[in-house]
């Protein structure tokens, strides 16, 4: 499973290869997006295609352009095992909806807190009993025929924590594995301080991975705020960005649904997120409000902070429409600013 | 007034020059910022300081950190010499008012059309008779002494045209002059198509203006929408980015309201806007919707469509406060993405 990550990491970091090979294994695709090509056929002094360094990739034809949703927005309790049954039972309820993508919350097999990520981490590498969470997703995407965004579980790994996101894909394997990259250290008085970086390690890569249901870009909740992750996603012609998150009761009103609007606006994709649903008892008490947004940054559904599956569809054809109105990839300004990968640059 | 707004530039593009002369230049601030310095003294393998090429600058300590802004949101007809009278008697009354820094609209001494902008365009550096609305922005801004963000004016430079915002200091000086870098060149079927490049020329230069109000980021409207030129100027230390706007009736519900608080919020910086008053039997039919949004990207004063002056306190002892509660600038991570401003890194 290691070596199907790595393999998808690596065909990112090297775009040539990754575009002929993404069309050579896309070309059953049902639903082809058309090329937007009118637009870029105009020189330009202002060097569009140089804000993106690398160059933008374009956007690779998905297996499916049109399919549903789902996020599952979870209780979570102290019970491990509890937690791991009544995820799976969801995501059972979700895949028997239609959903061929289902998204879990951040941090959902145990409690949101420094003291619980150590208890409640897995061993991913070792696999098996070591990582009971792990096993279920794997199975339950499998059996289920579905790609799977785990949201996120505690996952130790030598002597390091990391809040990581795995992406299964129909087969039941690991296509990619997200360990969160910025850390939530903040510090809001009389309102919310928490320091991940206590006991979590931060992880080292931005992960975008190819799937049946199109390319997804990765975030973990705080990776939200940071606006050139996103952008950098879009570069890599994600056509959906996937963000597992907890923000809490000061965050979450002021800016959680404005952020996902402005990344999906902005980079003009799709954005889902998925969180817990609201434990008033709990340590850190989670906002919910769960969302897909729509690459015009509209909601297309979102919900309150109880317990429940939203489910909707995504159409990737209307990137393609939002692009043609707007067609901000061919009026950036190369010659005034440029947004560097910089492990995409290094690769090559 | 062109080696004002060139020497300004000139400081901006050499960072250690415009510390010094701006810390010697504002010693008799009253409200200085305290710095934020605690979490950046821990050193860090993810490079924060590289995730802006060349590395940010130091927020300068402005000569007012507290004080009134005015949005002019005017009604604009196609009588110029009444458009101009009629802008001068609202900045009057904005400053009877107590404003000490008035904001006008994009485009407000003619119509917002192809067609007029050549009719309309003034000669701004021929100055007098050749530019009566320029004459007048640089006489009262002197007289009220006050710091004016002229909205826009179609600008005749030699054989070219440009869609120009002029700022003046509140000794009537011109501090800066930012042509809109962005065209508005879009095409949404049966809604809206407009494209502003079959008479404009697309300015070449972001546009950071010091003045006694703070250090001001200067974009037209559909600058607005990308996103690197307000990181850039928040990296150049802008407290405030103001925007001379006319959103469409489209677009406007959309995203106006989106992308002034996503800026803000992502940059923790203040955004105004300023748009014209609705005429719906004009050509163009704009949206109106002036806002002021702080760092936290709240909106803290907006307005409906109709002709109005909005008025409000700007403090920015908040931008201090919100980047020490959420610290983001110590938490980029520069090993994974850089944000170039060209030019700054060319003048070095």
């Amino acid at each position: 499973m290691r070596a199907a990550a790595t393999s998808t990491a690596a065909a990112l970091l090297a775009p040539r290869l990754t575009c002929s090979a993404i069309r050579a294994r896309l070309s059953s695709s049902r639903l082809p997006l058309r090329r937007i090509a009118a637009m870029a056929a105009a020189p330009s002094s202002f060097r569009p295609e140089e804000a993106r360094s690398p160059p933008a990739l374009e956007l690779p034809i998905p297996p499916l352009s049109k399919f549903k949703v789902a996020m599952c927005q979870l209780s979570v309790t102290p019970d491990k095992a509890r937690n791991i049954a009544h995820a799976r039972a969801a995501i059972e309820a979700a895949a028997a909806d239609g959903a061929k993508l289902v998204l879990l919350p951040e941090i959902w097999n145990g409690p949101y807190s420094n003291d619980s990520f150590p208890e409640y981490a897995e061993d991913i590498e070792a696999g098996g009993d070591a990582a009971p969470s792990f096993s279920m997703m794997s199975e339950v995407a499998r059996s289920l025929q579905i790609t799977l965004v785990g949201g996120s579980i505690a996952e130790r790994s030598g002597n390091n924590l990391y809040n990581t996101c795995c992406v299964f894909g129909s087969d039941g394997k690991l296509k990619g594995k997200h360990r969160k990259i910025h850390l939530f250290d903040i510090d809001i008085p009389g309102k919310i301080t928490f320091k991940e970086s206590k006991t979590l390690t931060a992880g080292q890569s931005p992960t975008v991975v190819d799937t049946d249901v199109g390319r997804i870009g990765i975030g973990i909740c705080y990776d939200i705020r940071f606006q050139e992750l996103a952008m950098l996603y879009a570069a890599r012609g994600a056509h959906l960005l996937c963000y597992p998150g907890a923000f809490n009761m000061t965050t979450g009103p002021l800016h959680w649904e404005l952020l996902q609007r402005a990344r999906a606006a902005d980079n003009q994709l799709f954005v889902a997120t998925c969180g817990p649903a609201r434990d008033a008892s709990a340590g850190y008490v989670a906002w919910g409000h769960s969302t897909l947004v729509g690459p015009f940054g509209e909601v297309i559904v979102t919900t309150e902070h109880e317990e429940t599956t939203i489910i909707a569809e995504i159409d990737y054809s209307l990137i393609e429409q939002r692009r043609q109105f707007l067609p901000l990839q061919y009026q950036r300004r190369g010659d005034l600013y440029q947004l560097v990968d910089v492990q995409r640059l290094g690769s090559q």
